[in-house]
């Protein structure tokens, strides 16, 4: 393919096969959402910079397209204008802006693209589909649990079948901060160290965390606990002098037990190690990971303040982003192309078109789907190939013979046999045969 | 609704309800597409600023949104990227880089938004869906016929009747441009002006026509032969000198005989004042017009070497724009807001809120949306009244009673009755009920 002539770096063309495996995966998605009362919102590819910029920090920020003013204003050079880089900050003015209007809970979901000027590479694309479920105005744990389960069951959907819902509550990770002294400045900085025990080795993880100050006797610890066989047996020990540690344990708890008793066996797992980046995160976080598949496929958990830190009001939040993108590129070749056509219509000359034209039209008035060809050769064998490309059950054959005979000739491409149809019966025969194929 | 808050300007967020009837109208539209054997194709929101501007001239330019550079670039004000402005620029580059993976010919339709910075207003937006349709690769006659009957029967499909595709050809306007001798340089000037006769008084267009440089009488006998009330019969008369015009009738005369016959009758006809703006039109040409609304609903036509002009291969097409948006502006208040759930569980007390919350699950097991109440309230009062609010038809009531009676009360909310039924039995009641109310 010629570099001029492909998408943009980090997008995609997405041609039929694609489309039609994608909108499949979307809609299974989607009938999940709908099946648990989540209700779709959509909102415009962009937002004024002013309501996007400076919500996620500067490293975000780096990745938001900005739009250039527009006339006379160009040549400042001024962006005033951005495309959006998540569902979130979108969802947050709707619930400003709509207030009252909006269902108490708002339960919503929003599938589509998102644009972050990320490096493209390795499955890392600037535009992508995202899918977010996100249940604003309920502080109940059962909010979370619906979260989750929609997240599962739309994972299980789309086939998926080895995977686990591994489950943390920010109130253990403060539980653990609490119970180990460590100092509250550097909280943050010891989580974020926590949070690369899945790819760094544990003492290297210890090194840092005594590296931004942590003893090192218990920084040590505070790994051992973590990454020992027995470490929830073992953290659940250490919180018991911790409020806020058992109660971040009862929530843990309280969720595996609404949701697997949802889930097939082994599909939701108290992780302690589980940290998620955002701090924005006030009560259960969540990921989805898969066997074999390095990274997780969505995740979220309870984010109480961000709606109010984002311009929204201040109402209790819960949600989860579904890896959509990320199962598609797992299964890459699930089916070929699908048949763009029922009903094939051969024109043989073009004083037969009209005809020809017509019976393509009486197919569809049977409901299938039927296209007379439109390349320049009269060649029968040219249009049969055609037709076959097409993926078409049948390829009608109307020449001067058949117009003679007031008849049709139906050629069935997959079993290779052919019927001459009178053209008063052409209609019944199709639907008949329809019917057929298809019980 | 606070300014602040609003989508930016001639931008809409849609919520559930504007969502729902919107993609009703889609998909509608997508099942005419597909019973024709047109097969989707989705490209990026944004192209390289090369490959969109210098295309359409300099008034559409100063319409596109422009994506600032990024990074350290970010600070020269230049743009690398734009939004899409229409879906056939994109086209044109995936004809270019797919070249032979396309089938032949490629009968593509593309539904999303594209993005124009028009001065908003009535109607008009900043970012909207286009539905187009496109035939590359086909110089026959049938394939403009079938993108006709495409664009017909997809306003059919949307619930459209009192409409007309009015249909002309650029060689018809070429065969009069020839017999009234009009000088090659004021062809194009002429033709704008014979295009406004749908808004202008026919001496006005006679006085701009005249104002371009054509003498007063031959501007006069123009717009007389346009605007007669035996129109059709005299342009008949005066283009027998044409060869050009001649065949422009012939086409005009082959496209309405295939349309018609597949149509109601009415719904197409011959329209030689049809001129539509863009130059890049080579045939036939076409308008959608509903009784009552101002402009058209779409349209299109045969554009032979503008695939090439945009950096494209050079094939014959054709091609329509359907007015989707339009019809769903015409008919604003079609349905109410759609049911979010069939089945809403009541959560009386915390410690019933695991065994509701499978009920739920149960609910949905057999193919009901189905859901727990969220909120903070105790009260049956409430929850029912969120229930009804949900759209749902029932609700189920399960109290300390219930669960001592190993019983749950289903209350049905459309007929205000309600049945104690053993938990056993309780899917199974409902799919009961479910399919009585299908039937």
């Amino acid at each position: 393919m010629p570099t001029q002539f492909d998408p943009p770096s980090g997008t995609r063309d997405f041609l039929a096969a694609e489309v039609a495996r994608r909108e499949r995966a979307f809609a299974a998605v989607r009938a999940v959402f709908a099946s648990y009362g989540f209700e779709p919102l959509q909102t415009p590819a962009f937002e004024r910079v002013d309501v996007l910029l400076g919500k996620y920090g500067d490293e975000a920020d780096k990745l938001v397209f900005k739009i250039l003013r527009r006339g006379e204003h160009e040549a400042t050079g001024e962006a005033d204008l951005a495309l959006r880089y998540d569902m979130t900050v979108p969802l947050a003015r709707v619930a400003a802006a709509y207030g009252s209007q909006l269902p108490t809970p708002y339960k919503r979901y929003a599938m589509g693209p998102v644009w972050r000027a990320d490096r493209p590479g390795r499955g890392r694309y600037r535009e992508f589909t995202q899918c977010d479920i996100d249940t604003l105005g309920s502080a109940s744990p059962l909010a979370d649990a619906e979260v989750l389960c929609v997240h599962h069951d739309a994972m299980a959907a789309l086939g998926l079948t080895d995977f686990v819902m591994r489950i943390n509550s920010r109130h253990v990770l403060f539980g653990l901060l609490e119970v180990f002294a460590v100092p509250a400045e550097l909280g943050p900085g010891v989580l974020t160290s926590l949070d690369k025990l899945d790819k760094m080795r544990p003492t290297d993880v210890a090194d840092e965390i005594s590296g931004r100050g942590l003893a090192a006797n218990v920084a040590n610890d505070l790994v051992a606990a973590m990454t020992a066989d027995d470490a929830l047996d073992r953290i659940r020990t250490v919180l018991k002098p911790s409020e806020i540690g058992m109660a971040g344990l009862e929530e843990v708890d309280l969720l595996v037990a609404l949701v697997s008793a949802q889930v097939p066996p082994g599909r939701i797992a108290f992780e302690p190690r589980l940290v998620r980046g955002l701090s924005y995160y006030t009560g259960p976080i969540w990921e989805l990971t898969a066997a074999g598949v390095p990274g997780s496929l969505g995740g979220g958990g309870r984010y109480d303040h961000l709606i109010a830190q984002l311009g929204g009001p201040d109402v209790p939040a819960t949600g989860s982003s579904l890896g959509v993108e990320r199962v598609l590129m797992l299964r890459p070749d699930e089916a070929g192309p699908p048949a763009k056509m029922d009903v094939a219509v051969t024109v043989l000359t073009d004083d037969l078109a009209a005809e020809s034209f017509a019976l393509a039209a009486q197919a569809r008035a049977v409901g299938l789907r039927a296209s007379v060809y439109l390349g320049g050769s009269a060649k029968l064998g040219k249009q049969l190939r055609w037709a076959a490309e097409q993926g078409a059950r049948w390829c009608v054959i109307y020449g001067a013979a058949e117009r003679e005979a007031g008849a049709v000739t139906v050629r069935d491409l997959t079993e290779a046999q052919q019927q001459t149809v009178p053209a008063a019966d052409f209609t019944a025969y199709l639907a008949r045969e329809a019917a057929a194929r298809d019980a």
